[in-house]
């Protein structure tokens, strides 16, 4: 980390985020069955992480809000770790009203145990039910607010990925979707690499779409951040 | 895990358990709902691991058979990495035969979804219901072998911790458990300190019990260790 941003520093990067406040969130969350059980998912957070590792280098003020992962903080990035998506919802809640982007990268999951068990649950039994809830929706949630960030989400899909991924763009009101394939091992979660196609709708509500071939997460995170950075300044200008 | 191995080197521990077989399981299971999800615990896989490590300076030769965690391999042990309960059990049954004793210190996963998904589940609805089935129960099949090695439960309960253990020492016909409650977050889990009981029942059938105060998880481990050489030479006397 200390070494990439002594590279960064020595070949630093055209400053486009300047005075510009992002927000990540990366990671998956826990949520809790009992005292000892969870439930969770395979993310990594090395995507979410180099967003905020690029971010800053462009020159943005980045708040990474990270659920459970064994990543170290990237340089000059400000960290909130949760566990929960309801922490998670709260962590971005408390810093979202300052935030010119907000990059929703955490797996978050998608539902809870109804009921959390305060000592752990006996194996009496051959079967077991648990009843899940729905967890709150950060990215609709986000993209819901009356004065919104520009606000980009993920799909991390296993089959109909682009069409899943443009029904999430227009169904959460995103203003950018990246969506990639996580049944493909070489890229996604654990995964150094990525590829990804990026979504948006342009001024004309055209559905647009552009390929970001397989490179490191850090590359995929500086096409991201740009292609986000040129629709902002075209919705603004 | 070298700098371990010199200063073992360097101070001997008396090699009790020279010539001995000693197969441990250690850190959580993870159980997959699709190819993303998955149902896992707060399993550390510390207190196996400091096993494995003072068991081989003990002078045995030891199989690690290990669930997903962070930790490096100890010095001089041979480590199979698994995933599922079922996988733990397989890599058990495939090195089992030889051993004189067998640790199983891992959180295993009671329970596994009756079904796994081939693709990812969509959150369509506000509920969700999951059914699970038993898992196998790993030191009940290894205790109930025609041979059985010297078999070591662990207990990790958050109340009722010693009535709970000395049910399962009987029910499952261990020859040693250790038991602590992982309500207290000063021990147990992430921790590196731990504080156990350790029960078992004498040549008359006897519930014996010794309490082992807090210490590192490695003073504990050979705490344990000491305890199950005594009495497996007691038995085999």
């Amino acid at each position: 980390e200390l070494r990439e941003a002594v590279v960064a520093l020595l070949r630093p990067k055209p400053q486009i985020l300047s005075g510009k406040q992002v927000v990540i969130t990366a990671g998956p969350t826990r949520e809790a069955i009992d005292p000892v059980r969870y439930i969770s998912n395979h993310s990594s957070g090395k995507m979410g992480f180099a967003l905020a590792t690029v971010a800053q280098q462009l020159g943005a003020t980045v708040t990474l809000v990270a659920g459970p992962c064994q990543l170290s903080t990237p340089y000059g990035v400000e960290r909130v770790d949760v566990i929960s998506a309801d922490d998670m919802l709260q962590a971005v809640e408390a810093v979202i009203d300052a935030a010119d982007i907000f990059i929703g990268c955490a797996a978050v999951a998608d539902y809870r145990p109804q009921k959390v068990g305060s000592t752990k649950i006996k194996k009496n039994s051959e079967s077991l039910v648990l009843e899940f809830t729905r967890n709150p929706d950060i990215l609709a949630t986000v993209a819901a607010r009356k004065k919104p960030p520009f606000t980009i989400g993920f799909a991390a899909e296993t089959n109909d990925v682009v069409n899943y991924a443009a029904g999430k763009l227009t169904r959460k009101k995103l203003n950018l979707i990246a969506a990639n394939d996580v049944s493909d091992t070489q890229i996604g979660f654990n995964s150094d690499d990525n590829a990804m196609t990026l979504l948006w709708h342009d001024k004309n509500n055209e559905l647009q779409q552009r390929a970001l071939g397989r490179d490191s997460k850090t590359a995929i995170a500086e096409a991201i951040l740009t292609q986000a950075n040129q629709l902002l300044n075209n919705a603004t200008s």
